[in-house]
Protein backbone atom coordinates (compact mmCIF):
# COMPACT_ATOMS: atom_id res chain seq x y z
CA UNK A 1 0.00 0.00 0.00
CA UNK A 2 1.22 3.88 -0.16
CA UNK A 3 2.14 4.00 3.72
CA UNK A 4 5.16 0.76 2.84
CA UNK A 5 5.75 2.35 -0.35
CA UNK A 6 6.23 5.86 1.44
CA UNK A 7 8.29 4.56 4.30
CA UNK A 8 10.38 1.63 3.30
CA UNK A 9 12.62 0.23 5.94
CA UNK A 10 15.32 -1.34 3.94
CA UNK A 11 16.14 -0.05 0.54
CA UNK A 12 18.53 -2.06 -2.30
CA UNK A 13 19.72 -1.20 -5.30
CA UNK A 14 21.25 -4.54 -7.65
CA UNK A 15 22.79 -4.80 -10.62
CA UNK A 16 24.39 -6.91 -12.72
CA UNK A 17 27.60 -7.28 -13.19
CA UNK A 18 30.18 -9.63 -15.11
CA UNK A 19 33.53 -9.00 -12.31
CA UNK A 20 33.17 -6.19 -9.56
CA UNK A 21 35.91 -5.40 -7.24
CA UNK A 22 35.59 -3.85 -3.59
CA UNK A 23 38.13 -2.01 -0.79
CA UNK A 24 37.75 -4.20 2.37
CA UNK A 25 40.82 -2.35 3.83
CA UNK A 26 42.53 1.24 2.90
CA UNK A 27 46.44 0.97 2.45
CA UNK A 28 48.75 1.43 5.57
CA UNK A 29 52.38 2.81 5.59
CA UNK A 30 53.38 -0.88 5.52
CA UNK A 31 50.42 -2.83 3.45
CA UNK A 32 48.97 -2.32 0.24
CA UNK A 33 45.20 -1.54 0.13
CA UNK A 34 43.43 -5.16 0.37
CA UNK A 35 39.99 -5.98 -2.54
CA UNK A 36 37.44 -8.53 -2.94
CA UNK A 37 36.21 -9.30 -6.15
CA UNK A 38 33.72 -11.44 -7.96
CA UNK A 39 33.08 -12.72 -11.38
CA UNK A 40 29.82 -12.42 -13.03
CA UNK A 41 26.72 -12.16 -10.76
CA UNK A 42 24.78 -9.55 -8.73
CA UNK A 43 26.41 -6.36 -6.72
CA UNK A 44 23.83 -5.33 -4.09
CA UNK A 45 23.82 -1.64 -2.00
CA UNK A 46 22.20 -1.99 0.99
CA UNK A 47 20.93 0.82 3.42
CA UNK A 48 18.53 0.31 6.09
CA UNK A 49 15.92 3.07 7.68
CA UNK A 50 14.44 3.43 10.62
CA UNK A 51 12.09 0.51 11.93
CA UNK A 52 14.69 -1.70 10.26
CA UNK A 53 14.22 -5.22 11.86
CA UNK A 54 15.37 -8.62 11.18
CA UNK A 55 12.13 -9.35 9.71
CA UNK A 56 12.48 -7.50 6.68
CA UNK A 57 16.02 -8.34 6.39
CA UNK A 58 15.38 -12.11 6.18
CA UNK A 59 12.76 -11.08 3.42
CA UNK A 60 14.51 -8.62 0.80
CA UNK A 61 17.38 -11.23 1.06
CA UNK A 62 15.18 -14.63 0.42
CA UNK A 63 13.73 -11.95 -2.61
CA UNK A 64 16.66 -11.05 -3.86
CA UNK A 65 17.85 -14.56 -4.01
CA UNK A 66 14.72 -16.22 -5.48
CA UNK A 67 14.08 -13.36 -7.78
CA UNK A 68 14.74 -13.12 -11.77
CA UNK A 69 16.90 -10.53 -12.47
CA UNK A 70 20.17 -12.18 -14.22
CA UNK A 71 20.69 -12.93 -17.70
CA UNK A 72 21.65 -16.85 -18.12
CA UNK A 73 23.88 -17.51 -21.26
CA UNK A 74 20.72 -18.23 -23.12
CA UNK A 75 19.54 -14.59 -22.29
CA UNK A 76 16.71 -16.13 -20.33
CA UNK A 77 16.31 -14.38 -17.01
CA UNK A 78 17.14 -16.60 -13.69
CA UNK A 79 17.51 -16.18 -10.12
CA UNK A 80 21.56 -15.53 -9.11
CA UNK A 81 21.23 -18.70 -7.01
CA UNK A 82 19.85 -20.85 -10.44
CA UNK A 83 22.43 -18.90 -12.69
CA UNK A 84 24.94 -19.41 -10.32
CA UNK A 85 25.99 -15.77 -9.77
CA UNK A 86 28.46 -14.56 -7.34
CA UNK A 87 27.22 -11.44 -5.08
CA UNK A 88 28.68 -8.36 -4.09
CA UNK A 89 27.27 -6.45 -1.07
CA UNK A 90 27.61 -3.00 -0.59
CA UNK A 91 26.51 -0.92 2.53
CA UNK A 92 25.65 2.30 1.17
CA UNK A 93 23.98 4.55 3.87
CA UNK A 94 23.75 7.65 1.69
CA UNK A 95 20.70 5.38 -0.22
CA UNK A 96 19.01 6.69 2.79
CA UNK A 97 19.15 9.85 1.88
CA UNK A 98 16.29 12.95 1.03
CA UNK A 99 17.04 15.98 -0.99
CA UNK A 100 16.75 19.22 1.25
CA UNK A 101 17.35 22.04 -0.91
CA UNK A 102 21.05 21.41 -1.90
CA UNK A 103 22.15 18.96 0.25
CA UNK A 104 20.77 15.27 1.02
CA UNK A 105 19.78 14.96 4.79
CA UNK A 106 20.00 11.29 6.33
CA UNK A 107 17.63 11.81 9.05
CA UNK A 108 15.62 8.48 7.75
CA UNK A 109 18.93 6.21 8.41
CA UNK A 110 19.03 3.88 11.19
CA UNK A 111 21.68 4.21 13.95
CA UNK A 112 24.79 2.71 13.04
CA UNK A 113 24.89 0.51 15.50
CA UNK A 114 22.07 -1.19 15.03
CA UNK A 115 22.47 -1.06 10.54
CA UNK A 116 25.72 -2.83 11.01
CA UNK A 117 24.07 -5.67 12.99
CA UNK A 118 21.44 -5.88 10.44
CA UNK A 119 24.32 -5.71 7.53
CA UNK A 120 26.33 -9.01 9.30
CA UNK A 121 22.35 -11.25 9.25
CA UNK A 122 22.11 -9.73 5.41
CA UNK A 123 25.35 -11.11 4.26
CA UNK A 124 25.37 -14.24 6.60
CA UNK A 125 22.03 -15.43 5.53
CA UNK A 126 23.55 -15.04 1.63
CA UNK A 127 26.76 -16.96 2.94
CA UNK A 128 24.57 -19.70 4.69
CA UNK A 129 22.25 -20.03 1.48
CA UNK A 130 25.48 -20.24 -0.69
CA UNK A 131 27.45 -22.71 1.30
CA UNK A 132 24.22 -24.91 1.21
CA UNK A 133 22.82 -25.05 -2.49
CA UNK A 134 24.43 -28.07 -4.36
CA UNK A 135 24.59 -25.72 -7.52
CA UNK A 136 26.56 -22.75 -5.56
CA UNK A 137 29.00 -25.35 -4.21
CA UNK A 138 29.44 -26.94 -7.55
CA UNK A 139 30.26 -23.86 -9.35
CA UNK A 140 32.54 -22.79 -6.74
CA UNK A 141 30.30 -19.18 -6.87
CA UNK A 142 30.89 -16.79 -3.74
CA UNK A 143 29.83 -14.02 -1.56
CA UNK A 144 31.90 -11.20 -1.00
CA UNK A 145 31.35 -7.95 0.79
CA UNK A 146 32.21 -4.87 1.99
CA UNK A 147 32.46 -3.25 5.68
CA UNK A 148 30.10 -1.07 7.47
CA UNK A 149 30.52 2.21 7.91
CA UNK A 150 33.83 2.33 5.72
CA UNK A 151 34.22 4.20 2.66
CA UNK A 152 33.37 1.64 -0.53
CA UNK A 153 36.21 2.37 -2.93
CA UNK A 154 34.66 0.30 -5.82
CA UNK A 155 34.67 -0.91 -9.78
CA UNK A 156 32.27 -2.93 -11.79
CA UNK A 157 32.49 -4.34 -14.99
CA UNK A 158 28.92 -4.86 -16.41
CA UNK A 159 27.23 -6.65 -19.81
CA UNK A 160 24.20 -3.90 -18.87
CA UNK A 161 23.84 -3.57 -15.16
CA UNK A 162 20.06 -3.91 -15.59
CA UNK A 163 19.52 -1.79 -12.23
CA UNK A 164 17.21 -2.68 -9.90
CA UNK A 165 15.35 -1.03 -6.67
CA UNK A 166 14.20 -3.35 -4.39
CA UNK A 167 12.46 -2.11 -1.09
CA UNK A 168 10.82 -3.74 1.63
CA UNK B 1 3.75 13.85 0.93
CA UNK B 2 2.48 10.50 0.87
CA UNK B 3 1.17 10.29 -2.47
CA UNK B 4 3.93 11.17 -4.10
CA UNK B 5 6.14 8.79 -2.59
CA UNK B 6 4.59 6.43 -3.60
CA UNK B 7 3.99 7.36 -7.34
CA UNK B 8 7.09 8.75 -8.45
CA UNK B 9 7.09 9.99 -12.01
CA UNK B 10 10.77 10.11 -12.81
CA UNK B 11 13.46 7.65 -10.47
CA UNK B 12 17.17 8.29 -10.74
CA UNK B 13 20.38 6.69 -9.29
CA UNK B 14 22.88 8.93 -8.75
CA UNK B 15 26.72 7.60 -8.33
CA UNK B 16 30.21 9.21 -8.11
CA UNK B 17 32.94 7.81 -10.02
CA UNK B 18 36.33 8.47 -11.22
CA UNK B 19 35.63 7.20 -14.78
CA UNK B 20 33.20 5.26 -16.46
CA UNK B 21 32.78 3.70 -19.90
CA UNK B 22 29.55 3.04 -21.54
CA UNK B 23 29.01 1.16 -24.76
CA UNK B 24 27.05 3.36 -27.33
CA UNK B 25 27.48 1.31 -30.41
CA UNK B 26 27.47 -2.21 -31.03
CA UNK B 27 29.97 -4.01 -32.53
CA UNK B 28 29.35 -5.17 -36.39
CA UNK B 29 31.16 -7.31 -38.45
CA UNK B 30 32.95 -4.53 -39.84
CA UNK B 31 33.39 -2.69 -36.80
CA UNK B 32 34.62 -2.56 -33.16
CA UNK B 33 31.95 -1.56 -30.64
CA UNK B 34 32.31 2.12 -29.47
CA UNK B 35 32.44 3.83 -26.19
CA UNK B 36 32.01 6.74 -24.65
CA UNK B 37 33.97 7.71 -21.40
CA UNK B 38 34.07 10.03 -19.01
CA UNK B 39 36.24 10.98 -16.28
CA UNK B 40 36.02 12.00 -12.48
CA UNK B 41 31.95 14.00 -12.07
CA UNK B 42 28.74 11.38 -11.54
CA UNK B 43 26.71 8.91 -13.20
CA UNK B 44 22.85 9.02 -13.62
CA UNK B 45 20.78 5.68 -14.01
CA UNK B 46 17.35 7.28 -15.69
CA UNK B 47 13.66 5.63 -15.75
CA UNK B 48 10.47 7.51 -16.85
CA UNK B 49 7.34 6.17 -14.80
CA UNK B 50 3.85 6.48 -15.52
CA UNK B 51 2.71 10.02 -15.78
CA UNK B 52 6.29 11.76 -16.01
CA UNK B 53 6.24 14.91 -17.94
CA UNK B 54 8.87 17.87 -19.41
CA UNK B 55 8.34 20.07 -15.99
CA UNK B 56 9.11 16.35 -13.67
CA UNK B 57 12.40 16.12 -16.51
CA UNK B 58 13.31 19.73 -15.32
CA UNK B 59 12.79 19.53 -12.35
CA UNK B 60 15.21 16.65 -11.41
CA UNK B 61 17.71 17.81 -13.50
CA UNK B 62 18.29 21.14 -11.73
CA UNK B 63 18.10 18.85 -8.65
CA UNK B 64 20.97 16.62 -9.41
CA UNK B 65 22.71 19.45 -10.85
CA UNK B 66 22.29 21.72 -7.84
CA UNK B 67 22.57 19.22 -4.80
CA UNK B 68 26.17 18.92 -3.09
CA UNK B 69 26.54 14.99 -3.78
CA UNK B 70 30.58 15.38 -5.42
CA UNK B 71 33.30 14.98 -2.89
CA UNK B 72 35.59 17.98 -4.16
CA UNK B 73 39.75 17.80 -3.83
CA UNK B 74 39.10 18.87 0.32
CA UNK B 75 36.52 16.08 1.06
CA UNK B 76 34.10 19.38 0.99
CA UNK B 77 30.75 18.33 -0.62
CA UNK B 78 29.77 20.36 -3.61
CA UNK B 79 27.89 20.12 -6.66
CA UNK B 80 29.35 18.14 -10.05
CA UNK B 81 28.48 21.64 -11.81
CA UNK B 82 30.76 23.65 -8.79
CA UNK B 83 33.38 20.19 -8.93
CA UNK B 84 33.14 20.69 -12.07
CA UNK B 85 33.03 17.17 -13.06
CA UNK B 86 31.43 15.32 -16.13
CA UNK B 87 28.35 13.45 -16.56
CA UNK B 88 27.21 9.96 -17.64
CA UNK B 89 23.12 9.56 -18.58
CA UNK B 90 22.41 6.19 -18.83
CA UNK B 91 19.24 5.27 -19.27
CA UNK B 92 17.76 2.18 -17.07
CA UNK B 93 14.24 1.18 -17.67
CA UNK B 94 14.51 -1.67 -15.44
CA UNK B 95 14.85 0.93 -12.46
CA UNK B 96 10.95 1.08 -12.94
CA UNK B 97 10.28 -2.38 -12.07
CA UNK B 98 8.33 -3.68 -9.13
CA UNK B 99 8.43 -7.08 -7.93
CA UNK B 100 6.01 -9.55 -7.90
CA UNK B 101 6.31 -13.04 -7.32
CA UNK B 102 9.82 -14.34 -8.96
CA UNK B 103 9.83 -11.75 -11.46
CA UNK B 104 9.67 -8.28 -11.82
CA UNK B 105 6.79 -6.37 -13.57
CA UNK B 106 7.24 -3.01 -15.61
CA UNK B 107 3.68 -2.02 -16.03
CA UNK B 108 4.61 1.57 -14.00
CA UNK B 109 6.77 2.47 -16.92
CA UNK B 110 6.27 5.03 -19.54
CA UNK B 111 5.84 4.17 -23.40
CA UNK B 112 9.35 3.75 -25.22
CA UNK B 113 8.27 6.70 -27.64
CA UNK B 114 7.46 8.83 -24.75
CA UNK B 115 10.38 7.88 -21.91
CA UNK B 116 12.55 8.43 -25.48
CA UNK B 117 11.47 12.34 -25.80
CA UNK B 118 11.93 12.96 -21.96
CA UNK B 119 15.49 11.02 -21.98
CA UNK B 120 16.61 13.26 -24.92
CA UNK B 121 15.35 16.23 -22.78
CA UNK B 122 17.10 15.77 -20.20
CA UNK B 123 20.45 14.92 -21.78
CA UNK B 124 19.51 18.65 -23.65
CA UNK B 125 18.98 20.17 -20.16
CA UNK B 126 22.75 19.25 -19.11
CA UNK B 127 24.02 19.37 -22.46
CA UNK B 128 22.98 23.53 -22.49
CA UNK B 129 24.01 23.81 -19.02
CA UNK B 130 27.72 22.54 -19.59
CA UNK B 131 28.27 24.50 -22.77
CA UNK B 132 26.83 27.87 -20.88
CA UNK B 133 28.28 27.48 -17.77
CA UNK B 134 32.14 28.96 -17.32
CA UNK B 135 33.65 26.14 -14.66
CA UNK B 136 32.47 23.72 -17.29
CA UNK B 137 33.45 25.53 -20.14
CA UNK B 138 36.95 26.13 -18.71
CA UNK B 139 37.58 22.79 -16.96
CA UNK B 140 36.62 20.90 -19.98
CA UNK B 141 34.32 18.68 -18.46
CA UNK B 142 31.61 17.10 -20.72
CA UNK B 143 28.11 15.52 -20.72
CA UNK B 144 28.00 11.88 -22.28
CA UNK B 145 25.17 9.19 -22.72
CA UNK B 146 24.10 6.15 -23.82
CA UNK B 147 21.00 5.11 -26.19
CA UNK B 148 17.79 4.95 -25.30
CA UNK B 149 16.20 1.17 -25.33
CA UNK B 150 19.88 -0.44 -25.74
CA UNK B 151 21.52 -2.68 -23.78
CA UNK B 152 24.18 -0.23 -21.64
CA UNK B 153 27.66 -2.21 -21.39
CA UNK B 154 28.70 -0.58 -18.86
CA UNK B 155 32.23 -0.22 -16.57
CA UNK B 156 32.91 2.48 -13.92
CA UNK B 157 35.81 3.18 -11.36
CA UNK B 158 35.09 5.07 -8.40
CA UNK B 159 36.66 6.13 -5.06
CA UNK B 160 33.34 5.47 -3.01
CA UNK B 161 30.05 5.17 -5.24
CA UNK B 162 27.84 7.38 -2.52
CA UNK B 163 24.54 6.19 -4.05
CA UNK B 164 21.85 8.45 -3.83
CA UNK B 165 18.04 7.67 -4.92
CA UNK B 166 16.27 10.61 -6.23
CA UNK B 167 12.91 10.63 -7.13
CA UNK B 168 10.78 13.17 -8.60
Amino acid sequence: GASSAAAPCVRAVVQQCMSAQLMVQPSTPEDQPQFVEIQRGIIIYLCFLRGATKAHVEKLAKMIQGIRLSEGDSGKLTSVIDLPGDVMIIPQATLGGTPKGKVMQYHKNIAKDEGMRLYSEFVSIFQKTYERNDKCLSAGTIVRYGTYGNRQVFSCQTNGPFTHLMEI
